[in-house]
């Protein structure tokens, strides 16, 4: 798929940001304002994953963590989730989200059924997209280091750090609803993981969380599990991923 | 109890490291060899704590964890636990200890009656005891400031933090056995915690460590759940504890 700029603007602390389609996707890159000298090594890249609620909804999060990244000495890209903000609508996830809705009013546990209709079909379709994302920004002047997926859904974290083998570490947010098929991708996954949990998060299961963690094929993970609810997370847990990030990307 | 100094000693990297006891207690006491200028503010003192194999078994370990605070800007204190290293052995331990190895031993569960045995008497006699240190060390010219408590038994850290005001935060070590009592003192505890698990702990209850953490008081708590077995806690999980402290005793 092409990569097409459609415009950029400098902010205000040395990043240059960047709109751009991949195809029909809408996308995001954020990158050190002034190139570093050709000689360098390649900038690592962060793709920045989000919950399906549109690229615009996300955009002072996503910037916030971008901006971070950036001063990390990092590059950061997002794209637009399959059926979220501009792209077209998918009935089948509207309905998935309809019946969630449902569910969670009436006070009745979601059953693997909602779940498994909401969340892997997304997976299905946007792991390939990101991963079209990293064919297309790699090449790129001044990018091409290793690769890392941060936060979003976790599911579509778990299976592109097992099909990717570009993706070094992830650090993921688990804080959605997991099918159990992902339970056994999650024992395929071998990169260094970072996984953050809010304890309290109302409406996330902490024991799927606990058993997707001890899942993990990973020889290195790290759970961190911190109070507040889901948009709670505190900053120096953004710290620690950040941290994370820089031990196992540079 | 009357504190004295018995030897000193100045390491390499500008750690000064004095020996005490503090009435028939030996202790260790390491602040920056060069003194802060008399109108800085006084030094936070972080309590190192320590399983109870004896200060002479346990001083690699605890001089590197004091030169990482002492570098941090932190003094740092240990006393010898009841029981342990030169102090007077206690036959009600010893039995405690022989019971617990021998249900290891056989493979069967350890009971309640064989924890409790282990872990009350020797927190009921060790927190007093700390205790005493706060009292004879934040005295000491350059001292003064908040107060920290790291590592060891959790159960001691949990008390401490329950009944000692000056306790401002703690890093517990969810690593040892916990009496079924403590989890009632886990309630009351409210300074900021950050609790360390090895997730894969050969001689510690998982579960036990999470429903710990969950009953903590606390409005401010973090787990920090990392791979490898009870001495195989990573560098940078270390460094995050570093960086608790700076946050909460500066």
């Amino acid at each position: 798929m092409a990569l097409h700029f459609t415009s950029e603007r400098r902010l205000d602390d040395g990043v240059l940001e960047r709109a751009f389609t991949l195809g029909e996707i809408p996308g995001i890159l954020w990158t050190p304002a002034s190139a570093p000298a050709r000689a360098s090594a390649p900038t690592p890249l962060i793709l920045l994953g989000h919950p399906p609620l549109g690229l615009r909804a996300m955009y002072p999060r996503l910037v916030a963590r971008a901006r971070r990244a950036v001063a990390d000495g990092f590059a950061a890209a997002t794209i637009e989730l399959p059926g979220s903000g501009d792209r077209p609508r998918r009935a089948d996830a509207d309905r998935a989200r309809a019946d969630l809705r449902r569910a969670m009013e009436a006070g009745e546990p979601v059953g693997d059924e909602i779940v498994d209709a909401l969340i892997l079909p997304l997976v299905d379709r946007a792991v390939p997209e990101w991963q079209a994302a990293v064919d297309a920004l790699l090449p790129l002047p001044g990018l091409g280091g290793p690769v890392g997926y941060s936060g979003g859904v976790i599911s579509i974290g778990v299976r592109l750090a097992v099909v990717e083998p570009r993706i070094a570490a992830a650090g993921l947010y688990a804080g959605s609803f997991v099918p159990r098929a992902m339970f056994d991708e999650a024992r395929r996954v071998t990169v260094p993981l970072h996984v953050l949990l809010q304890w309290d998060d109302e409406g996330n299961d902490r024991q799927a969380a606990l058993a997707l963690f001890d899942a993990f094929g990973s020889r290195e993970k790290t759970l961190h599990a911190n109070m507040g609810g889901h948009t709670g997370v505190p900053r120096f847990a953004g710290d620690a991923v950040a941290d994370f990030f820089t031990r196992h990307l540079k």
